[in-house]
Formats: C-alpha cells, sequence, structure tokens
C-alpha cells in the first residue's frame, strides 16, 4: 500500500477459529485463509478448519502440550513477523476468540511495535459455543441480565496473582470460567468463601460443538470433585455457573440428534461419501471418511465380456 | 426423522448474524441461509447477509423501530411454529449472538412447547466485534483477567428490575454495557456511587464492524453526557468499561485504513464491479454500487462498420 517500494508487503490476520466445529469460523476468516500463504496455528484448532488452506501455503502448528514442543510467544511472534516482512499473507489461527484469553493483545502489540500491518477477525468464543450447544442460554430476561468470562488460569507475572474470586462471587449473572480444570479447587473455594451457595447450578461442557461434547450438570460445591483427575474430564472444558444452566435438559439438541455419540465409518469411495456423510453428521454422528474401495473399469475388459456372453449360463449376480 | 408421517418435517435454526459486516457470519449460518425456506430477520441484520437467501424463499423482516410496525414476541414465535410445522426449514436470524441479550431461550423455549425441532448457531456478539474492530483486548494478560457483558435495558416484568450495578463496580475485569444509551445516566451514576473511579477509562463503539464505525473514547464519568442525545450518539452502539480501553489508540487497525469514512459510488457494469469493490472495501471504504452503465453489442452494427471504414479520416477516438 505504501507505493514507495517494490516489496509485496505483507500482512498478518489475527483469526479466530471458533471453538470446535469448523462451521463455527466465520466467512471473513475463511477468505483469510484462502488468501494465506502462511498459516501459524494452535494445536488445539480443528484440523478441518485448515482444508481450505491452499496447498502451497507454509502451514506451521505451534505444538501440542505433552507430545511436541511449544513455540514461547517470543517465538511466534518472531516468525508472524518475519514471514510479514517476507511480503507474505500471514493468518495466526487462534482457538475461539482472538481477544478472549488468547494472548491476543500480546501478538498485535509485537506486530505493532514491527511496525507491521494487520487485522483481527473476531472468532466464537467457547462460552458463545459452549451456551449454544448445551442449551444455555448465559444471558436470559427473567434469570441473568449479565454474564462474564474468567479465566482460572492466570499469568504468574501478575502482580495480583489470584483473580478476586471473591468480587466475582457478587456478579449478578452467569459466570464461565475458562481454563479452571487444575485451578478448580482454589477458585470454587474462593468463590463459596465469598459466599456464593454451594447449591448454584452449574455445568461442565467439555469439547463443545465438536461430535463427543460432553456436558455434565451439578452444582457450584460438586465442580472441584467432578473436575477430579480421576474422573478424566479433561481441558478443553468451560465451566458455567449459575441458575440459566438448570435449562440446559430441556433447551438441549445438539446431544439429543439420533446419531450423537455414534462414530460411523464411511468406507465408500471418496468421491460418493459427500452427501452420506453430509447427512449422519446432520443427525449428530462423528463420522470418519476411509474409502476402502474405488471404483474405476478393470485395466482388460476381455473377461467381462467373455462374461456377459455368457450371461444366460449363470444363476446369481453378485454386487 | 420420525419416521411416522410422509408430511415432511421443518426445522428452525436460530442463527446469530454477528453485528454488522456480513464477514462475521459463520460458514455454518451461512449453510442454513442458503437451505432456508423461510427467514425471519431483525431490522438490524445487515441486509448484505441475507443475499445468499435463495431466491424464492419467504423473507420476512420484523420491523424496524419507528418505522414499521414491530412483531411482538409472541407473534414471531407464532410465524416460526407455523412455517416449520408446515414443513419448511425456517432460519430465525439474529443480531449477534443468539443468546447474548436477544431473547433467543424465550424463542427456544416456545420451539420446545410446540415440540418443533431446532437447532443453534452462535454468532458474534457485538462484544467481541468492538474488541476486534477497535482494537481493545478486552481480555488482556496483565490488564484484564475477566470481561463481563452486561446490558443497560432490562426487562420491565422482572422483580429486581435494575440490575445490581453495584455490585457491577467490584467487577474485576472489563464491562461491556449493551443497549445502555437512554439508561446511561442512571447505570453510570450506580456504577461511580458503588465506588467506580470517574476516571477509569471508558469506549464507545456505534455500529462497530460498519464502514461508519464510530469510536469515542473518554472516561466513566463522561459517558453519559456523550451520549446525550445532542451528540447524536445513537444505537447500536456498545460501552467498553476498563484500562483496556486505553490501548485502542495503538492497536487500531479497521479506522485507520486509507479509505475509511470514504463513501464511494462505483458506477461500473455490475459484471465487473466486483475486483473493484473488493479492493476499495479492503482498503476501508463504505462502498456503495449503482451501475450507471452496461456494456453490451449495438443493435445495429451498421454505422460502427461505416465508421471504422473511414477510420483514417478522424482525428480523435473518444471513450
Amino acid at each position: 500500500m505504501s507505493g514507495t517500494t517494490d516489496r509485496p508487503v505483507g500482512k498478518v490476520y489475527l483469526v479466530g477459529a471458533g471453538p470446535g466445529d469448523p462451521g463455527l469460523l466465520t466467512v471473513r476468516g475463511e477468505e483469510c485463509l484462502r488468501r494465506a500463504d502462511v498459516v501459524l496455528y494452535d494445536y488445539l484448532v480443528n484440523a478441518r478448519v485448515l482444508a481450505c488452506v491452499r496447498r502451497d501455503a507454509e502451514r506451521i502448528c505451534l505444538g501440542r502440550h505433552g507430545r511436541t514442543r511449544i513455540w514461547s510467544q517470543e517465538e511466534i511472534n518472531a516468525r508472524m513477523i518475519q514471514r510479514a516482512q517476507e511480503g507474505k499473507i500471514v493468518v495466526r489461527l487462534k482457538n475461539g476468540d482472538p481477544l478472549i484469553f488468547a494472548r491476543g493483545a500480546e501478538e498485535v502489540e509485537a506486530l505493532v511495535r514491527a511496525s507491521v500491518a494487520f487485522e483481527l477477525v473476531p472468532g466464537i468464543t467457547a462460552a458463545l459455543a459452549a451456551a449454544s450447544y448445551a442449551g444455555i442460554p448465559v444471558t436470559h430476561r427473567r434469570l441473568a441480565s449479565a454474564v462474564a468470562f474468567v479465566t482460572g488460569q492466570e499469568d504468574e507475572d501478575k502482580e495480583d496473582s489470584i483473580l478476586d474470586f471473591g468480587a466475582l462471587a457478587q456478579f449478578p449473572g452467569t459466570l464461565v470460567v475458562y481454563m479452571g480444570v487444575t485451578t478448580a479447587p482454589r477458585w470454587t473455594t474462593s468463590l463459596l468463601a465469598a459466599g456464593k451457595p454451594a447449591d448454584t447450578p452449574a455445568a461442565i461442557i467439555r469439547r463443545c460443538s465438536l461430535p463427543d461434547q460432553r456436558l455434565v450438570t451439578c452444582t457450584l460445591g460438586e465442580v472441584a470433585e467432578r473436575l477430579a483427575p480421576r474422573h478424566n474430564l479433561r481441558p478443553p472444558l468451560v465451566v458455567i455457573v449459575g441458575e440459566v444452566t438448570r435449562l440446559s435438559t430441556s433447551l438441549a439438541w445438539f446431544d439429543k440428534r439420533p446419531l450423537f455419540g455414534q462414530r460411523i465409518m464411511v468406507t465408500r469411495p471418496e468421491d460418493q461419501a459427500g452427501k452420506l456423510v453430509e447427512r449422519l453428521e446432520a443427525a449428530g454422528a462423528d463420522v470418519l471418511v476411509q474409502p476402502a474401495i474405488e471404483i474405476s473399469g478393470p485395466l482388460d475388459w476381455g473377461s467381462v465380456d467373455e462374461a456377459l456372453a455368457r450371461l444366460s449360463e449363470f444363476d446369481w449376480l453378485v454386487w
């Protein structure tokens, strides 16, 4: 855009991918991915979101906890900036929304310091998806005129390192706690100690919007116990605390679909699988496409022609 | 799905359209709109979001404040249910997210009572879009570990009709107030009276994500005065209160694009306008497409052929 140099001008798009279901990417996010020369993505991003990325684009996964090395924030910033300065269109693809507990601000600050052009593309954050996919209206005309998103995982560098869950106990609305698994004993105790009733209804939603979404309803007093390691309710999950969680039983639709919880392998030839996969997924199934056959012409039609000529001699034709 | 009747089975999709920019619709929301037989939409929904609706689909606008009759909630529910019971695919398209201050819960409750199948498709709520498009990280590793969405417009039926802004004054994070224009004197006074400092930084974002987005930064103590009718800062807008709003100056990108604030009319023939419109919009312009010419062959080539034959006699050719 500057017009003063012949070098192509790079740009970074910080894009929110949504929480899981690839359909929750925005139309604008998809456009950015289609145009990208380089995509840096968090491990948690659904691989199917990347399906629209050009084949010749560079794809950089930023590491998986416990499996591969996790890139540091400094390394991520450096690579984004370097690629943009080479004139590339860079998409930094983040789970959920780039500005809700995603350190998007730090990445933007780094881009500003390096004078790299950027745009932000918001995404569906886990709280919104959990609400829609678990049938929990986090705001409700009669039950909740406010909703708060809170992190259970605070930055150790911050001076007041423990978020004031005492003040949150007085919050007049629904609470949605992100990244609160390991810290659950601490934050639930703080809420209870500050006077939030132990029987406040709560819901734990794991892998929201994905075919293996899990919903556990309980009370605030039970949340820490339900999140104990032996129950295997591991991240990613959010905990919703408030009266509105009682509605999940009556307003749910996602896990009531007839094939919800069923994993179905489709072995049809890939080019014939599409319609079937679509219908199975609409009915709630977790579909794996693993083509076991491919229909094509034989290398030599001789034996077919010979058999056809003797068709009247056969009793059975088996397909 | 029931299999016990031959009548086609209708379904209602409650879809969040996002706050303005049509690109903020989700891929799944777009799929639902493409399939819809009937679309019931709020006036605030960007007309361009409806571009993907089938031409033969029924489009029902639910009314514009001060211009046309506004449908009551009961009428909306009744029409949705009626059309679904006729076997139609119905999309109820709501601004923002269906479960954030949008009465989505009431509509779902009505569908459940009528035994109408439904799905919820979340949308980008105004707070998320305002954050990304105004460069305000509503959560921030050092400045805000929590964010609350609050309505300034409460239901009159509710017993504790005035939301407890006293309790909100103690909220340890960013506040985003929706629908708080006319009630600003009341809610800001409540926050101040409960001890929230008058010099807390604030930002007012009107028509976020649209080409005429407006951002006004001030302090909490000044919000009510800035929203007074004479300043013409009318809905739709959100007010963000918190330290993070200070960052909007350095992290903004949307209103810094070279053509931001410029309304440009493109008079090219419609089928040639696409690329130009795309580039102008990417540079921030508000583009109106108003084709003034259409290029096509003449009804009679005779005079053209005659002129071509005498080409050497002309001094000028004017296009």
